[in-house]
Protein backbone atom coordinates (compact mmCIF):
# COMPACT_ATOMS: atom_id res chain seq x y z
CA UNK A 1 0.00 0.00 0.00
CA UNK A 2 1.68 3.12 -1.04
CA UNK A 3 0.10 6.23 0.07
CA UNK A 4 0.08 9.28 -2.23
CA UNK A 5 2.30 12.49 -2.73
CA UNK A 6 0.69 15.75 -3.01
CA UNK A 7 3.25 18.22 -3.84
CA UNK A 8 3.43 21.46 -2.43
CA UNK A 9 6.51 23.13 -3.65
CA UNK A 10 9.98 22.34 -5.69
CA UNK A 11 12.62 25.03 -4.80
CA UNK A 12 16.12 24.91 -6.62
CA UNK A 13 18.82 24.85 -4.64
CA UNK A 14 22.21 24.34 -4.68
CA UNK A 15 21.79 22.16 -7.72
CA UNK A 16 19.40 20.19 -6.18
CA UNK A 17 15.77 20.55 -5.27
CA UNK A 18 14.11 21.26 -1.52
CA UNK A 19 10.47 19.27 -2.38
CA UNK A 20 7.64 19.43 0.03
CA UNK A 21 4.94 16.96 0.11
CA UNK A 22 1.31 16.63 1.55
CA UNK A 23 0.54 13.08 2.66
CA UNK A 24 -2.33 11.24 4.75
CA UNK A 25 -0.39 9.41 7.30
CA UNK A 26 -1.87 5.76 8.15
CA UNK A 27 0.18 5.87 11.67
CA UNK A 28 -0.97 8.85 12.88
CA UNK A 29 -4.10 9.53 11.64
CA UNK A 30 -4.21 12.49 10.18
CA UNK A 31 -2.57 14.57 6.94
CA UNK A 32 1.22 15.49 7.04
CA UNK A 33 3.67 17.48 5.50
CA UNK A 34 7.38 16.63 5.37
CA UNK A 35 10.64 18.08 3.04
CA UNK A 36 13.51 16.21 1.31
CA UNK A 37 16.33 17.70 -0.35
CA UNK A 38 17.25 16.21 -3.69
CA UNK A 39 20.97 16.52 -4.19
CA UNK A 40 22.07 16.81 -7.84
CA UNK A 41 23.58 13.42 -7.96
CA UNK A 42 20.00 12.25 -7.50
CA UNK A 43 19.04 12.93 -10.82
CA UNK A 44 21.65 10.33 -12.57
CA UNK A 45 21.81 7.50 -10.03
CA UNK A 46 20.36 6.77 -6.20
CA UNK A 47 21.57 8.53 -3.22
CA UNK A 48 21.57 7.72 0.60
CA UNK A 49 19.08 10.14 2.97
CA UNK A 50 20.28 11.64 5.87
CA UNK A 51 16.61 11.97 8.66
CA UNK A 52 16.68 15.08 10.15
CA UNK A 53 14.77 15.15 13.47
CA UNK A 54 14.13 18.86 14.59
CA UNK A 55 13.11 20.77 17.82
CA UNK A 56 10.67 21.76 20.11
CA UNK A 57 7.88 24.13 17.75
CA UNK A 58 9.78 23.09 14.49
CA UNK A 59 8.02 22.12 11.10
CA UNK A 60 9.47 20.46 8.05
CA UNK A 61 10.50 24.46 6.79
CA UNK A 62 13.15 25.36 9.98
CA UNK A 63 16.08 22.74 9.08
CA UNK A 64 15.94 23.47 5.57
CA UNK A 65 15.59 27.68 5.68
CA UNK A 66 18.06 28.03 8.27
CA UNK A 67 20.85 25.16 8.70
CA UNK A 68 22.89 26.01 5.62
CA UNK A 69 22.79 22.21 5.08
CA UNK A 70 21.78 21.89 0.94
CA UNK A 71 25.55 23.46 -0.06
CA UNK A 72 27.10 20.66 1.35
CA UNK A 73 24.58 17.85 0.76
CA UNK A 74 25.05 19.24 -2.97
CA UNK A 75 28.83 18.65 -2.96
CA UNK A 76 28.46 14.87 -0.85
CA UNK A 77 25.68 13.93 -2.81
CA UNK A 78 23.14 12.80 0.32
CA UNK A 79 19.52 13.60 0.29
CA UNK A 80 17.94 15.25 3.55
CA UNK A 81 14.69 14.42 4.91
CA UNK A 82 12.81 16.66 7.36
CA UNK A 83 9.55 15.60 8.83
CA UNK A 84 6.98 16.98 10.85
CA UNK A 85 7.53 17.59 14.53
CA UNK A 86 4.21 16.18 15.70
CA UNK A 87 0.96 15.33 13.87
CA UNK A 88 -1.30 17.94 12.47
CA UNK A 89 -4.38 19.54 11.78
CA UNK A 90 -6.09 17.63 14.93
CA UNK A 91 -7.38 19.57 17.88
CA UNK A 92 -7.17 17.36 20.83
CA UNK A 93 -8.08 18.75 24.28
CA UNK A 94 -4.62 21.04 25.22
CA UNK A 95 -3.04 19.89 22.29
CA UNK A 96 -1.94 23.02 21.24
CA UNK A 97 -1.61 25.09 24.22
CA UNK A 98 1.80 24.74 25.22
CA UNK A 99 5.51 24.53 23.20
CA UNK A 100 6.52 21.52 24.87
CA UNK A 101 3.67 19.20 24.51
CA UNK A 102 1.22 18.24 21.66
CA UNK A 103 1.43 19.82 18.72
CA UNK A 104 5.32 20.45 17.40
CA UNK A 105 6.26 18.44 20.50
CA UNK A 106 5.55 15.22 19.24
CA UNK A 107 9.13 13.52 21.30
CA UNK A 108 9.40 10.99 18.52
CA UNK A 109 7.70 8.44 20.52
CA UNK A 110 4.52 6.16 20.35
CA UNK A 111 1.80 7.27 22.95
CA UNK A 112 -0.12 5.05 24.87
CA UNK A 113 -1.94 7.78 27.00
CA UNK A 114 -5.70 8.77 25.84
CA UNK A 115 -6.51 11.14 23.77
CA UNK A 116 -2.86 11.00 22.48
CA UNK A 117 -2.23 7.26 21.50
CA UNK A 118 -4.72 7.70 18.49
CA UNK A 119 -2.46 10.22 16.52
CA UNK A 120 0.92 10.76 18.58
CA UNK A 121 2.67 7.56 17.05
CA UNK A 122 5.77 9.65 15.17
CA UNK A 123 8.04 6.52 16.37
CA UNK A 124 6.11 4.35 14.19
CA UNK A 125 5.42 7.10 11.24
CA UNK A 126 9.13 7.97 11.31
CA UNK A 127 10.82 4.02 11.43
CA UNK A 128 8.05 2.62 9.20
CA UNK A 129 5.72 4.49 7.49
CA UNK A 130 7.68 7.19 6.08
CA UNK A 131 10.78 5.11 5.25
CA UNK A 132 8.28 3.15 3.04
CA UNK A 133 7.13 5.89 1.35
CA UNK A 134 9.98 7.88 0.62
CA UNK A 135 11.71 4.61 -0.80
CA UNK A 136 8.75 4.19 -3.34
CA UNK A 137 9.03 7.72 -4.41
CA UNK A 138 12.74 9.08 -3.97
CA UNK A 139 16.06 8.29 -5.67
CA UNK A 140 17.28 6.50 -2.91
CA UNK A 141 20.18 3.76 -2.52
CA UNK A 142 18.70 2.22 0.95
CA UNK A 143 21.68 3.46 3.03
CA UNK A 144 20.35 5.78 5.93
CA UNK A 145 21.97 7.99 8.56
CA UNK A 146 20.24 10.30 11.20
CA UNK A 147 20.68 13.39 13.16
CA UNK A 148 18.49 16.11 14.84
CA UNK A 149 18.07 18.74 17.21
CA UNK A 150 17.23 19.15 20.42
CA UNK A 151 14.06 17.15 20.90
CA UNK A 152 15.23 16.22 17.72
CA UNK A 153 18.84 14.91 18.85
CA UNK A 154 16.49 12.66 21.09
CA UNK A 155 14.62 11.17 18.27
CA UNK A 156 17.79 10.54 16.76
CA UNK A 157 19.56 8.90 19.32
CA UNK A 158 16.32 6.62 20.83
CA UNK A 159 15.78 5.85 16.91
CA UNK A 160 19.24 4.70 16.28
CA UNK A 161 19.84 3.11 19.44
CA UNK A 162 16.48 1.33 19.24
CA UNK A 163 17.52 -0.32 15.93
CA UNK A 164 20.82 -1.04 15.89
CA UNK A 165 22.28 -1.61 12.64
CA UNK A 166 19.42 0.33 10.53
CA UNK A 167 21.64 3.74 10.33
CA UNK A 168 25.09 3.64 9.18
CA UNK A 169 25.70 6.77 11.49
CA UNK A 170 24.01 8.84 13.92
CA UNK A 171 25.09 12.55 15.36
CA UNK A 172 22.62 15.23 17.52
CA UNK A 173 22.87 18.76 18.24
CA UNK A 174 22.68 19.59 21.88
CA UNK A 175 20.09 16.82 21.95
CA UNK A 176 17.67 15.82 25.03
CA UNK A 177 19.61 12.75 26.05
CA UNK A 178 18.20 11.99 29.45
CA UNK A 179 14.48 13.12 29.05
CA UNK A 180 13.13 10.83 32.13
CA UNK A 181 15.40 13.17 34.08
CA UNK A 182 14.48 16.96 32.94
CA UNK A 183 11.40 18.99 32.69
CA UNK A 184 10.75 18.33 28.85
CA UNK A 185 10.87 14.86 28.68
CA UNK A 186 8.76 14.22 32.39
CA UNK A 187 6.30 16.44 30.66
CA UNK A 188 6.04 14.97 27.50
CA UNK A 189 6.34 11.34 28.80
CA UNK A 190 4.06 11.53 31.73
CA UNK A 191 1.07 12.76 29.31
CA UNK A 192 2.22 10.50 26.17
CA UNK A 193 3.08 7.20 28.43
CA UNK A 194 1.69 7.80 32.06
CA UNK A 195 3.39 7.85 35.21
CA UNK A 196 4.59 4.44 34.63
CA UNK A 197 8.36 5.38 34.25
CA UNK A 198 9.22 1.94 33.37
CA UNK A 199 7.65 2.22 30.05
CA UNK A 200 9.69 5.69 29.76
CA UNK A 201 13.15 4.02 29.51
CA UNK A 202 12.36 2.83 26.03
CA UNK A 203 12.55 6.53 24.96
CA UNK A 204 15.17 7.76 27.12
CA UNK A 205 19.19 7.28 25.50
CA UNK A 206 20.84 7.29 28.57
CA UNK A 207 18.48 4.44 29.73
CA UNK A 208 19.08 2.58 26.19
CA UNK A 209 22.62 2.58 26.62
CA UNK A 210 22.40 1.09 30.46
CA UNK A 211 20.84 -1.32 29.04
CA UNK A 212 23.13 -2.07 25.97
CA UNK A 213 21.15 -1.53 23.49
CA UNK A 214 23.26 -0.64 20.57
CA UNK A 215 27.27 -0.04 20.71
CA UNK A 216 27.40 2.02 17.75
CA UNK A 217 28.94 5.28 17.90
CA UNK A 218 27.42 8.36 18.58
CA UNK A 219 28.30 12.10 17.51
CA UNK A 220 27.00 14.92 19.57
CA UNK A 221 27.83 18.55 19.48
CA UNK A 222 26.87 20.89 22.53
CA UNK A 223 27.08 24.44 22.69
CA UNK A 224 29.00 26.00 26.21
CA UNK A 225 26.46 28.71 25.99
CA UNK A 226 23.16 26.86 25.45
CA UNK A 227 20.59 27.94 28.46
CA UNK A 228 18.72 24.75 28.55
CA UNK A 229 22.51 22.89 29.09
CA UNK A 230 22.61 23.00 32.98
CA UNK A 231 18.40 21.94 32.71
CA UNK A 232 17.42 20.10 30.06
CA UNK A 233 20.07 18.24 27.91
CA UNK A 234 21.77 15.91 30.36
CA UNK A 235 24.84 16.09 28.72
CA UNK A 236 26.86 14.97 31.47
CA UNK A 237 24.62 11.70 32.03
CA UNK A 238 24.78 10.97 28.17
CA UNK A 239 28.59 10.83 28.73
CA UNK A 240 28.67 8.86 31.72
CA UNK A 241 26.00 6.58 30.44
CA UNK A 242 28.10 5.94 26.98
CA UNK A 243 31.80 5.41 29.49
CA UNK A 244 29.90 2.91 31.61
CA UNK A 245 28.39 0.73 28.71
CA UNK A 246 31.81 1.15 26.60
CA UNK A 247 29.60 2.86 23.62
CA UNK A 248 32.24 5.55 21.78
CA UNK A 249 31.06 8.72 21.94
CA UNK A 250 32.30 11.80 20.32
CA UNK A 251 31.34 14.66 22.34
CA UNK A 252 32.45 18.45 21.25
CA UNK A 253 31.42 21.12 23.75
CA UNK A 254 31.93 24.34 21.69
CA UNK A 255 32.42 27.90 23.83
CA UNK A 256 30.30 30.79 23.49
CA UNK A 257 27.64 29.29 20.81
CA UNK A 258 23.63 28.73 22.29
CA UNK A 259 20.85 26.32 21.46
CA UNK A 260 19.79 28.03 18.10
CA UNK A 261 19.98 27.43 14.31
CA UNK A 262 23.48 29.94 14.06
CA UNK A 263 25.31 26.78 16.33
CA UNK A 264 23.38 24.34 13.93
CA UNK A 265 24.67 25.92 10.70
CA UNK A 266 28.39 26.86 12.30
CA UNK A 267 28.80 22.70 12.60
CA UNK A 268 26.19 21.06 10.26
CA UNK A 269 29.37 20.36 7.59
CA UNK A 270 31.43 18.15 10.19
CA UNK A 271 28.33 16.35 10.55
CA UNK A 272 27.48 15.85 6.87
CA UNK A 273 31.25 14.64 6.28
CA UNK A 274 30.93 12.35 9.31
CA UNK A 275 27.63 11.10 7.87
CA UNK A 276 29.28 10.78 4.25
CA UNK A 277 32.06 8.93 5.46
CA UNK A 278 29.64 5.69 7.04
CA UNK A 279 27.15 5.80 4.63
CA UNK A 280 30.30 5.41 2.12
CA UNK A 281 31.73 2.65 4.17
CA UNK A 282 28.32 0.66 4.90
CA UNK A 283 27.61 0.67 0.79
CA UNK A 284 31.20 -1.12 0.21
CA UNK B 1 26.50 63.23 17.39
CA UNK B 2 26.66 59.24 18.38
CA UNK B 3 23.53 57.46 19.38
CA UNK B 4 23.27 55.01 21.76
CA UNK B 5 23.00 51.22 20.66
CA UNK B 6 20.84 49.08 23.19
CA UNK B 7 21.92 45.39 22.65
CA UNK B 8 19.28 43.09 22.01
CA UNK B 9 21.24 39.84 20.93
CA UNK B 10 24.63 38.89 20.90
CA UNK B 11 24.69 35.20 18.85
CA UNK B 12 28.32 33.08 18.23
CA UNK B 13 28.39 31.94 14.19
CA UNK B 14 30.79 30.41 12.87
CA UNK B 15 33.50 31.98 15.14
CA UNK B 16 32.60 35.08 14.90
CA UNK B 17 29.04 37.00 16.39
CA UNK B 18 25.64 38.07 15.24
CA UNK B 19 24.84 41.19 16.92
CA UNK B 20 21.70 42.64 17.10
CA UNK B 21 20.92 46.32 18.20
CA UNK B 22 18.22 49.40 18.47
CA UNK B 23 18.60 52.88 18.45
CA UNK B 24 17.23 56.29 17.95
CA UNK B 25 17.40 57.39 14.30
CA UNK B 26 17.25 61.21 14.21
CA UNK B 27 16.57 60.60 9.84
CA UNK B 28 13.70 58.42 10.76
CA UNK B 29 12.39 59.70 13.62
CA UNK B 30 11.64 56.70 15.33
CA UNK B 31 13.84 53.53 16.31
CA UNK B 32 15.37 51.17 14.66
CA UNK B 33 17.06 48.28 14.60
CA UNK B 34 20.01 46.53 12.62
CA UNK B 35 21.86 43.38 12.74
CA UNK B 36 26.13 43.42 12.43
CA UNK B 37 28.07 40.04 11.80
CA UNK B 38 31.46 40.25 13.22
CA UNK B 39 33.68 37.85 11.36
CA UNK B 40 36.31 36.29 13.89
CA UNK B 41 38.84 38.43 12.46
CA UNK B 42 37.39 41.50 13.80
CA UNK B 43 38.95 40.59 17.44
CA UNK B 44 42.06 41.43 16.28
CA UNK B 45 41.90 44.18 13.28
CA UNK B 46 39.35 46.27 11.57
CA UNK B 47 37.42 44.80 8.69
CA UNK B 48 35.81 45.80 5.73
CA UNK B 49 31.89 45.98 5.99
CA UNK B 50 29.54 44.76 3.23
CA UNK B 51 25.84 46.25 3.45
CA UNK B 52 23.00 43.88 2.66
CA UNK B 53 20.01 45.67 1.54
CA UNK B 54 16.66 43.11 2.16
CA UNK B 55 13.44 42.85 0.40
CA UNK B 56 9.81 43.81 0.36
CA UNK B 57 8.36 42.35 3.95
CA UNK B 58 11.79 41.85 5.43
CA UNK B 59 13.51 43.01 8.79
CA UNK B 60 17.36 42.77 9.80
CA UNK B 61 16.91 38.96 10.71
CA UNK B 62 16.19 37.25 7.50
CA UNK B 63 19.29 37.59 5.82
CA UNK B 64 21.55 36.72 8.75
CA UNK B 65 18.88 33.53 8.95
CA UNK B 66 18.58 32.02 5.98
CA UNK B 67 21.37 33.27 2.84
CA UNK B 68 23.68 31.10 5.31
CA UNK B 69 26.69 33.95 4.60
CA UNK B 70 28.09 33.61 7.42
CA UNK B 71 30.30 30.43 6.73
CA UNK B 72 32.17 32.33 3.94
CA UNK B 73 32.18 35.93 5.63
CA UNK B 74 33.96 34.73 8.51
CA UNK B 75 36.66 33.01 5.99
CA UNK B 76 37.23 36.02 4.08
CA UNK B 77 37.09 37.72 6.91
CA UNK B 78 34.13 40.57 5.83
CA UNK B 79 31.24 42.47 8.55
CA UNK B 80 28.24 42.21 7.06
CA UNK B 81 25.22 44.59 8.33
CA UNK B 82 21.80 44.31 7.54
CA UNK B 83 19.83 47.40 7.96
CA UNK B 84 15.73 47.08 8.45
CA UNK B 85 13.62 47.86 5.00
CA UNK B 86 11.45 50.46 6.46
CA UNK B 87 11.04 52.77 9.58
CA UNK B 88 8.95 50.96 12.41
CA UNK B 89 6.68 51.74 15.51
CA UNK B 90 4.85 54.55 13.53
CA UNK B 91 1.41 53.97 12.91
CA UNK B 92 1.47 55.91 9.54
CA UNK B 93 -2.27 56.23 7.59
CA UNK B 94 -2.10 53.18 5.33
CA UNK B 95 1.05 52.20 6.82
CA UNK B 96 0.43 48.44 7.24
CA UNK B 97 -2.10 47.44 4.89
CA UNK B 98 -0.35 46.23 2.24
CA UNK B 99 3.39 44.43 1.93
CA UNK B 100 4.33 46.75 -0.87
CA UNK B 101 4.36 49.95 0.54
CA UNK B 102 4.86 51.60 4.30
CA UNK B 103 6.50 49.26 6.83
CA UNK B 104 8.99 46.88 5.46
CA UNK B 105 8.60 48.61 2.23
CA UNK B 106 10.72 51.35 2.36
CA UNK B 107 12.16 51.05 -1.21
CA UNK B 108 16.03 53.06 0.31
CA UNK B 109 14.65 56.68 -0.72
CA UNK B 110 13.83 59.98 0.90
CA UNK B 111 10.18 60.73 0.88
CA UNK B 112 8.73 64.34 -0.26
CA UNK B 113 5.01 63.34 0.20
CA UNK B 114 3.03 63.73 3.09
CA UNK B 115 2.83 62.15 6.00
CA UNK B 116 5.99 59.70 4.64
CA UNK B 117 8.37 62.79 4.15
CA UNK B 118 8.95 62.79 8.37
CA UNK B 119 9.96 59.18 8.33
CA UNK B 120 10.60 57.35 5.39
CA UNK B 121 14.24 58.51 4.59
CA UNK B 122 16.22 55.26 4.51
CA UNK B 123 18.49 57.00 1.75
CA UNK B 124 19.48 59.61 4.47
CA UNK B 125 19.92 56.93 7.16
CA UNK B 126 22.08 54.00 5.02
CA UNK B 127 24.04 56.68 3.25
CA UNK B 128 24.70 58.78 6.10
CA UNK B 129 23.23 58.28 9.60
CA UNK B 130 23.84 54.43 9.98
CA UNK B 131 27.94 54.18 8.56
CA UNK B 132 28.57 57.09 11.24
CA UNK B 133 27.26 55.24 13.61
CA UNK B 134 28.83 51.81 12.94
CA UNK B 135 32.02 53.24 12.42
CA UNK B 136 31.79 54.69 15.27
CA UNK B 137 31.07 51.78 17.55
CA UNK B 138 32.76 48.55 15.36
CA UNK B 139 36.15 47.90 14.33
CA UNK B 140 35.16 48.51 10.82
CA UNK B 141 38.40 49.28 8.03
CA UNK B 142 36.51 52.22 6.38
CA UNK B 143 36.30 49.98 3.30
CA UNK B 144 32.38 49.26 1.74
CA UNK B 145 30.93 47.06 -0.42
CA UNK B 146 26.54 46.53 -0.79
CA UNK B 147 24.50 44.33 -2.14
CA UNK B 148 20.84 43.40 -1.61
CA UNK B 149 17.65 41.45 -2.95
CA UNK B 150 14.89 42.24 -4.80
CA UNK B 151 13.67 45.90 -3.37
CA UNK B 152 17.20 45.49 -2.02
CA UNK B 153 18.99 44.98 -5.24
CA UNK B 154 17.19 48.17 -6.34
CA UNK B 155 18.34 49.88 -3.28
CA UNK B 156 21.87 48.24 -3.66
CA UNK B 157 22.42 49.51 -7.39
CA UNK B 158 20.73 52.92 -6.59
CA UNK B 159 23.09 53.66 -3.50
CA UNK B 160 26.19 52.90 -6.05
CA UNK B 161 25.18 54.71 -8.70
CA UNK B 162 24.18 57.68 -6.71
CA UNK B 163 27.43 57.59 -4.76
CA UNK B 164 30.63 56.47 -7.60
CA UNK B 165 33.43 55.50 -5.53
CA UNK B 166 32.40 54.65 -2.03
CA UNK B 167 31.65 51.04 -2.39
CA UNK B 168 34.27 48.45 -3.94
CA UNK B 169 31.77 47.04 -5.34
CA UNK B 170 28.14 46.09 -6.16
CA UNK B 171 26.10 43.10 -6.27
CA UNK B 172 22.26 42.41 -6.38
CA UNK B 173 20.09 39.68 -6.39
CA UNK B 174 17.17 39.92 -8.92
CA UNK B 175 16.41 43.65 -8.51
CA UNK B 176 13.49 45.84 -9.20
CA UNK B 177 16.41 47.45 -11.76
CA UNK B 178 13.41 49.63 -13.39
CA UNK B 179 11.01 50.83 -10.30
CA UNK B 180 9.38 53.92 -12.66
CA UNK B 181 8.66 50.75 -14.94
CA UNK B 182 7.11 48.47 -13.00
CA UNK B 183 3.70 47.99 -10.70
CA UNK B 184 5.83 47.72 -7.26
CA UNK B 185 8.33 50.95 -8.33
CA UNK B 186 5.15 53.10 -8.94
CA UNK B 187 3.04 52.75 -5.98
CA UNK B 188 5.98 53.41 -4.54
CA UNK B 189 6.97 56.44 -6.18
CA UNK B 190 3.40 57.26 -6.47
CA UNK B 191 3.23 57.18 -2.85
CA UNK B 192 6.44 58.58 -1.53
CA UNK B 193 7.96 61.09 -4.66
CA UNK B 194 4.46 61.92 -6.00
CA UNK B 195 3.37 61.87 -9.26
CA UNK B 196 5.89 64.62 -11.22
CA UNK B 197 7.66 61.40 -12.41
CA UNK B 198 10.76 63.29 -13.18
CA UNK B 199 11.50 62.85 -9.40
CA UNK B 200 11.63 59.48 -10.13
CA UNK B 201 14.74 58.85 -12.06
CA UNK B 202 17.15 60.08 -9.09
CA UNK B 203 15.83 56.37 -7.78
CA UNK B 204 15.52 54.20 -10.69
CA UNK B 205 18.99 52.10 -11.64
CA UNK B 206 18.36 52.19 -15.30
CA UNK B 207 17.68 56.30 -15.59
CA UNK B 208 20.64 56.55 -13.37
CA UNK B 209 22.46 55.00 -15.48
CA UNK B 210 21.46 56.21 -18.24
CA UNK B 211 21.92 59.67 -17.07
CA UNK B 212 25.72 58.68 -16.32
CA UNK B 213 25.59 58.57 -12.65
CA UNK B 214 28.36 55.96 -12.49
CA UNK B 215 30.26 53.51 -15.04
CA UNK B 216 31.47 50.68 -11.70
CA UNK B 217 30.48 47.41 -12.79
CA UNK B 218 28.06 45.81 -11.51
CA UNK B 219 27.51 42.15 -10.99
CA UNK B 220 23.42 40.40 -10.70
CA UNK B 221 22.60 37.25 -10.36
CA UNK B 222 18.69 36.59 -11.80
CA UNK B 223 17.14 32.88 -11.32
CA UNK B 224 15.01 32.01 -14.56
CA UNK B 225 12.28 30.71 -12.68
CA UNK B 226 11.54 33.90 -10.57
CA UNK B 227 7.85 34.90 -10.57
CA UNK B 228 8.67 38.40 -10.73
CA UNK B 229 11.30 38.90 -13.57
CA UNK B 230 8.51 39.31 -16.48
CA UNK B 231 6.24 41.92 -14.60
CA UNK B 232 8.47 43.55 -11.83
CA UNK B 233 12.28 43.50 -12.30
CA UNK B 234 13.10 45.23 -15.90
CA UNK B 235 15.52 43.00 -16.27
CA UNK B 236 16.16 43.71 -20.02
CA UNK B 237 15.77 47.13 -19.05
CA UNK B 238 19.00 47.06 -16.99
CA UNK B 239 20.81 45.35 -19.86
CA UNK B 240 20.11 47.39 -22.35
CA UNK B 241 20.72 50.30 -20.10
CA UNK B 242 23.88 48.99 -19.38
CA UNK B 243 25.05 48.01 -22.89
CA UNK B 244 24.15 51.64 -23.84
CA UNK B 245 26.09 53.92 -21.32
CA UNK B 246 28.90 51.37 -21.61
CA UNK B 247 28.68 50.29 -17.78
CA UNK B 248 29.85 47.06 -17.40
CA UNK B 249 27.46 44.21 -16.38
CA UNK B 250 27.76 41.07 -15.26
CA UNK B 251 25.09 39.29 -15.40
CA UNK B 252 24.19 35.72 -14.80
CA UNK B 253 21.12 34.00 -14.93
CA UNK B 254 20.18 30.59 -13.13
CA UNK B 255 18.15 27.97 -14.85
CA UNK B 256 15.75 26.56 -12.23
CA UNK B 257 15.67 29.16 -9.58
CA UNK B 258 12.90 31.73 -7.62
CA UNK B 259 12.99 34.92 -6.36
CA UNK B 260 13.53 33.37 -3.16
CA UNK B 261 15.91 32.99 -0.22
CA UNK B 262 16.92 29.32 -1.15
CA UNK B 263 18.52 31.30 -4.66
CA UNK B 264 20.31 33.92 -2.10
CA UNK B 265 21.85 30.96 -0.49
CA UNK B 266 22.74 28.84 -3.77
CA UNK B 267 25.23 31.43 -4.85
CA UNK B 268 25.80 33.82 -2.21
CA UNK B 269 29.87 32.74 -1.54
CA UNK B 270 29.94 34.06 -4.91
CA UNK B 271 28.57 37.67 -4.18
CA UNK B 272 31.03 37.46 -1.03
CA UNK B 273 33.73 36.58 -3.44
CA UNK B 274 33.78 39.16 -5.95
CA UNK B 275 32.90 41.61 -3.14
CA UNK B 276 36.19 40.68 -1.07
CA UNK B 277 38.61 41.39 -4.11
CA UNK B 278 37.44 44.16 -4.67
CA UNK B 279 37.38 45.64 -1.02
CA UNK B 280 40.95 44.12 -0.71
CA UNK B 281 42.16 46.21 -4.09
CA UNK B 282 40.67 49.23 -2.66
CA UNK B 283 42.76 48.95 0.15
CA UNK B 284 45.84 48.85 -1.84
Amino acid sequence: MTSILTSISSTKSFGGWIKRYQHHSSSLNCDMVFAIYLPPQAETRPVPLLWWLSGLTCTDENFMQKAGAQRMAAELGIAIICPDTSPRGLNLPGEHESYDFGSGAGFYLNATQAPWAEHYRMYDYLTRELPELVKAHFPLNGREAISGHSMGGHGALVLALRQPGRYASVSAFAPIANPSNCPWGQKAFSGYLGEDRSSWQQYDACALIASGASTQELFVDQGEADDFLATQLGADALQAACKQAGVPLLYRHHSGYDHGYFFIASFIDDHLHYHARHLKEAGQ
